[in-house]
């Protein structure tokens, strides 16, 4: 039975494989690497991200694991005779173009359930590739940075707060007078273009909140730092306070404020338009 | 006279001193560290802020240099016999928030001029404390990243541009609905929180532009970037085209749009509404 597996090895592995794989491809960090953006189908599928998903692939076949593979990439793919048993949701590079351009932010993002469904991840993974520090959680057992115990912050003040929100959409003129109240109040927001490693951000307590109500960000992208937001005890809701629970599709999109107390939560969402 | 002196010299002297006065001070990366918010004069005054302005207040004195000195911490210093010879305009850390909550984006300015005026600025220095990375440039002579010469991005297109953009502001609703048509056009919007940063960033081209019309960017933040920008071969105009000239002074607050070339910066300032 999967849950009985180790995930945090099998995980780490997949970690170690997709550094291994990626950073022969990598010139000098901190400059633009145009050379690896030429990919067969586009934007979408890059060489350096299909590099990274086969890594990841490869990795749960060594531990012999029978998986649906739910993938930013490539889709849906089944791998072994009882692919039902697990579901693997992943963005093997969330932020391809901050790592194409060599800014310092992109991540690997790996989600396991037995359902593709958001709430049913049980074991996740999402590691900061440039600075080589890795997020995972397992339900009901806690989110760990490098092994070690996070958790989020209790800042609840606006003044104070840091939080991330991404209006990156062609929809910008809905979206943002939605947020404008709450940008308002706000001192510090931030975007740095990787989403899964922001909701890590809030696990750990370097910002108070992230906001995301494009109707845009991918399932795939979200899967693990949801789990890790919520074992490190953070929130994420959607703008009316319910849960999310969508399925993991790449195709399927989702809107969420995601915070490291209630407190900031509750200012938050009274401060977002529906 | 101080423009025969040795620039790259004495400013890599600053940051050497800058980084050595705040390591004992950090605990790990990538956590917060509350401990160093405590200043006496609040906010504007964070210990470590001060303690860094101490560092390249030294480092210059050690170099017999007499100069007024412009900072985001004190305000307006002389030292020596002949203050009026040579200005100092520094923001010793430029993204102090994101240094206290571990995020990894500060930097130190330092911007040597003959007149108290962003346009007179003839030697400066940008430092990545924390990736340690150094940006450099002087007048007529380029611009450097770690010793190399830098030069901006040739993308022009919105859709594949990497745009940096600073919306903190209590009058967002004011300042939105001016660069709405921008954010509409443009794939990959970043805010990283450290602004003299993020104008290397376009130097070094990392993204196409940054843009900043909040009204509220100090002068101590941008002086040393400018001229990076500017000597690697990037633009700055505000958003009438018009060059900056503003005097160098901690009250003095700027708006602009930096961007990689012509065609970029044209296409922006078509975009943003005045």
């Amino acid at each position: 039975m999967n849950t009985q597996l180790d995930w945090f090895k099998i995980l780490t592995d997949c970690k170690n494989n997709v550094e291994d794989t990626i950073k022969p491809h990598l010139k000098t960090l901190n400059e633009p690497q145009p050379d690896l953006g030429e990919g067969a189908g586009g934007d979408a599928m890059k060489p350096i991200d299909l590099a990274a998903e086969k890594a990841i692939v490869n990795t749960l076949q060594d531990h012999g694991i029978s998986f649906s593979l739910i993938s930013e990439e490539s889709g849906f793919e089944k791998y072994g005779n009882t692919p039902e048993e697990c579901y693997v949701t992943i963005d093997p590079i969330d932020g391809t173009t901050n790592l194409l351009r060599g800014l310092p932010f992109y991540a690997s993002s790996i989600a396991i359930s037995r359902k593709p469904f958001i709430a049913e991840v049980y074991a996740a993974l999402v590691t900061d590739l440039y600075h080589d520090i890795t997020y995972m959680a397992q339900k009901n057992k806690g989110a760990y940075r490098d092994g070690e115990r996070i958790k989020p912050s209790q800042i609840s003040n606006l003044q104070e707060a840091v939080i991330g929100m991404d209006l990156n959409s062609y929809k910008v003129a809905e979206i943002a007078p939605k947020l404008t109240d709450l940008i308002q109040q706000t001192r510090h927001i931030r975007h740095y273009g990787a989403n899964a490693l922001e909701l890590c951000y809030v696990a750990n307590g370097l910002t108070d909140a992230f906001v995301d109500i494009r109707g845009k960000l991918r399932t795939t992208d979200a899967a693990a730092g949801f789990l890790i937001v919520k074992e490190a005890g953070g929130l994420i809701t959607d703008i009316n306070n319910q849960s999310v629970n969508v399925k993991l599709d790449p195709r399927q999109s989702l809107n969420f404020v995601a915070s490291g107390n209630a407190k900031i939560h509750n200012t938050i969402l009274g401060l977002v338009k529906s």
